[in-house]
């Protein structure tokens, strides 16, 4: 069982949260939702899903969890306007834990600045930015490169979520990490 | 008077269409609301301000109007997952004629491929694409370059709409153009 930090604020886009979370959940995994002040409750855009903030990013590090997963919508824009989740998700994808990206999502990484060099894909509004960030952008529904899984748009979700779970039970439940049991 | 064409599509942040079209209207000027398809009525993010669209991107050029203004809000991302409002406005900046952008105006000119050596500024969120994108972000509340002003937020609005309503002065009504009146 893997704990995965969900990145989201709000206007996330409902569905591309409440079903890889309902998946995750169902397969066993943890969800620890990371926001900009913990307690809040955010909202989704469209059905105005209800989530509660659990941690906010400055109150975590990488070390906490085995797996990040980013929603997209509006969320990631408005969570990159804030110098602490984006920091977050620096540290996460130099970590080199598995990192699920869909949607809007990668502007997220682009503030971060950790996508030169990466293959990636993401809603086609953002294409011209990710590539503008030093990334190939691939249009498919599921994109692998390393820790790195990226999905562009709610229909692709099944993808998202199967190939999501094959990496967490890859890497045992996140312990790709330096200090992994199956390593030892 | 001018002729500026107003880029606009649902989710706008209301107060960056609302004041300066007051404002632009109050000055003489003729507002014509370019989006995705004439007829449609679009709503602000916040108020739900109505906004009827008079024509579609698909359906008009640079040499229809005299300015272009693009209020912020998550509309400017809407408009460019469509290939015709992106290659609007890149004929349109291309076209020397003036273009006003606010908050996240920006993404449609990143989208656009115009913004390589600029001087520019916008909603912090967006900053690191305009950026990525080859300009050079300025955190400023109205910034001018060529035929091109910006903006941050809401709070910039007074700045905004004076260096607008100044440029539209300056060009005569847009008529800045190759054919202009008096360069005639």
């Amino acid at each position: 069982m893997s704990r995965i930090a969900v990145l989201i604020t709000d206007m996330f886009e409902d569905v591309e949260y409440t079903r890889p979370a309902a998946a995750f959940r169902e397969a066993g995994h943890e969800l620890v939702h990371v926001g900009l002040s913990a307690g809040e409750t955010v909202h989704g855009k469209k059905e105005q899903t209800p989530v509660t903030i659990d941690r906010a990013a400055s109150d975590v590090t990488p070390e906490d969890f085995d797996a990040l997963f980013i929603p997209g919508g509006y969320s990631p824009d408005k969570l990159r306007a804030h110098d602490e989740p984006v920091e977050f998700v620096r540290r996460f994808v130099e970590s080199g834990r598995p990192v699920f990206a869909i949607c809007h999502a990668p502007q997220l990484l682009i503030n971060a600045q950790v996508l030169r060099g990466r293959k990636i894909t993401g809603w086609k509004s953002v294409a011209q930015d990710i590539r503008n960030a030093g990334a190939e952008y691939i249009d498919r529904e599921v994109v692998i490169d390393g820790n790195l899984v990226s999905s562009r748009q709610p229909e692709d979700i099944p993808a998202f979520v199967g190939a999501s779970l094959d990496m967490l039970a890859r890497t045992g439940g996140g312990k790709a990490r330096p200090a992994a049991p199956q390593s030892r």
